[in-house]
Parts: C-alpha cells; structure tokens; sequence
C-alpha cells in the first residue's frame, strides 16, 4: 500500500522521462511508464527496477498509463506532443498534468521553436481545456543528473502555469526528489521557461559542457519540504 | 592618458545604467553618462565621482555621450527606446552597443512585452542596421547588486547577439567588472534572456526577495578574463 500518488510518464522510455520516474520511484512513488509500444515500456521499467530495487514500477501502453495515473507526466517527443494530448484528452481529465516537453527546431536543437500557442505547456493546456490544469517545470534538468543517481542535481525547477494550486503540488513533488522549485509565474511565462532550455544546450555545446543547469540566487526560499507528503 | 575605450551609457541616470556605469568607473573605464536632460547626466555623473573618486565620468546629452563613445549601453526605458535608437542612428553607427533595455508590461512589471521585432535587442538591431553590432546582456543583473560596491554579484551574465566579435567584447567586458558572462547564443535568443528578466521579477515578488538573478551550472568556464584588456 502506498500513500503517494502513481505518477504516470508518458514517453517515459526517453531519457528526461526515465530520469524523472527514477528519482520518483527511489522516495517510494509508484510509477507508470508509458510508451506507444507497450513492450518498450515493459523494457524500460524492468530496467530502471533494476536501478532501484522494491520500487513500484510498471510499464503500460500510454493510453493504459494515462488511465492509471493521477499525475501524469507529459514527456513525448515535441512531434508527438499534440496528437497525444488530443488521443487522451478524456482520460486525462481533472488530472494534474506536468509538461515537461520542449519544442526545438528539428535542424538546430540550439533553437526553441514554439508552436502557435507560445510554449508547449500552453499548447496543452488549449487542447486539455481549462478544467485539466497543466503545469510546465523541469525542462531544464539534464537528463544526465536526473540519471546519475549518486548526484543531488546542481539546478533548480522552474515551475509555470495559470493553476496555483496544482503548481504547489508539482513544486512538491520536485521537492521530494531534492530539488529547489520556484513557482516562475503564469501560462505566459512558459516561454521562456522552455527557450532557457535552447539556450543551456547552446551553451554546452559552446562550452564543451555536459548537463548545464541555472540555480535562482538572490532570494530565500525554505531548503526543505514545505509540504506534507499527503498535499502530493 | 587611459588605454581603455570610454563607454557612453544612454539613459546612464537610471538605476541599472548608473550602476553599470559605477562598476566600469571603478576598475578605470573613462564613462559618459547621458540623459535626455543634460543637466540631470551631469548630476549622476557628480554623484557617481562621489562614490569613485578620482573616476573619468562625466554627464552630457544622450546625442552627446553617444558621440563620444567607443562602447554605448543603452539603458533607456522600454518607452524611449526605439526613438532614441533612431535619432542616433548615424552617431552610433559601427559603434559597440549593448542594449540592456527589457520591454515589459506597464500595467505589469512581471510580464515580458516583447515588441514586434521579437525582443529590444533584435529592435535595436534592425533600426541600426546590420553594420553595427548589437548586443543584448545585464538584464538580469538586479541594479541594487550594481550599486552595492561591496558585494561580488551572485549572477552570471548571459550575452547575445548575432556578432560574434562584439559579444567577445562585451563578454571581456562584463569579465572586467567581475561577473561570470556567457555566450547565450544568437539575437534570436534575445527574447529568452530579456523575458527571463520577468520571471526573476516575480520571484521577487512572490518570494518577497529582492535582486534574484541566476548563475549558469554544469559547465566550467574559466574564472578569470580570458581576454585581454587592449582587446576591450
């Protein structure tokens, strides 16, 4: 039995939605890797089992893990990120949704290149309509930290979204993995938020760097938890 | 006699020129301050010769200080900016120019207002013309850090442009004044750093903290000058 909410990570076979169901999976959240192949989810949750033993982790087709989960991790390729979120928008209804998703330019990953919408978090909060409530954080947690599990990563979580209730939570959840999360403002601010990742691929490729990050400084923020496990 | 090139700060009576413009004063840049009022520019720059005596730093008009200066910041308010741009077009042609300037919504500081062009920077680069070399940086500096002598600054710089020499420049020159300062890509990036700018704004107000800024993580760049000063 556990308390804690299933997460379910759609396009979780990737490496940034592999990285995040790890570090969920090892403070005891069960999880639910999606996949457009059921048999690569399968794959991988065995796998990152292997990583973390005793840990609640399955793998489903993505319309299976949508169902099952009550967070649900949008972590698809920018090309998918529309047709999917349409295909589920009715399981995914009510439920707290965190897109993690940047579009870059298929010739220049150095480049975000937003869809009509502005950001993909707004992309999906149109398509999901405005009773799902979406939340934009993590794009710019490498997935080389997030997978290196003996590194606590050196880099915060920006999290966007017109739902402040459901920005708490996911400002929790990243908390429960070690992170230091910043409410970053509304919707609208989810552009910049992804763009700063173009610029962090940029810059390691510029500076031969691996994995580059940004902290917040200049302000206070409490270093721990500052919500209980049942608020998640 | 002084070897290293004046810097003219438009708008250099603002809290964030002025500090920029302290800064450079300090470490022996010759500074003009300008302002649309003349008598306002000589005012900071007594001001400013208090704090740093001994400085080269003198206050003229805008048209003036952009005459004579080698490297113009042009740190006007968003309102005033492609105006000032194109009264000084031919003054400051072939010219350095750093545009520190974030367009924002005045009935709302926390949001990015980008104007057509898609940033102030990629602004400035048009109305000026592809001669002259612009480039955005310090956005993200809070002024209340600038004016704080005794304090190291807890930000990095991030630097655009679509001129690769120029941003060299400016990276040496916020090195100078001893900031950590990145190349963050092309003009196209401009809208990304600027709008980061609003995010940091409403940290501060959500957080009631005051000058949050951001440091670069993960990659390792070199901690002193990698360029010399007859390269300023």
């Amino acid at each position: 039995m556990n308390s804690r909410p299933c997460i379910a990570v759609l396009g979780g076979t990737g490496k940034e939605g592999s990285g995040l169901a790890l570090r969920w999976a090892r403070v005891g959240f069960p999880i639910v890797i999606g996949s457009r192949d059921p048999e690569r989810a399968r794959h991988t949750a065995e796998r990152l089992r292997g990583t973390v033993p005793g840990a609640e982790l399955i793998g489903l087709s993505n319309a299976e893990a949508a169902a099952q989960g009550e967070v649900v991790v949008v972590a698809v390729p920018y090309e998918g990120h529309a047709s999917i979120l349409q295909s589920l928008r009715d399981i995914l209804a009510h439920k707290l949704i965190i897109d993690v998703v940047v579009p870059l330019d298929p010739s220049n990953p150095r480049r975000y290149a937003p869809p009509p919408d502005g950001s993909a978090t707004a992309e999906a909060q149109r398509i999901l309509g405005p009773e799902t409530p979406v939340v934009g954080a993590f794009h710019n947690i490498s997935h080389l930290h997030l997978h290196n599990l003996d590194e606590i990563p050196d880099c915060d979580v920006l999290v966007v979204g017109d739902h402040r209730e459901a920005k708490a939570r996911v400002i929790a959840l990243a908390e429960a993995i070690g992170f230091t999360a910043y409410d970053a403002g509304p919707l609208a601010n989810a552009s910049i938020v992804e763009g700063l990742t173009a610029v962090l691929i940029g810059l390691n490729i510029r500076y031969k760097g691996h994995g580059a990050g940004i902290r917040i400084t200049g302000i206070s923020k409490p270093a721990f938890p500052t919500h209980k496990t049942k608020d998640l």
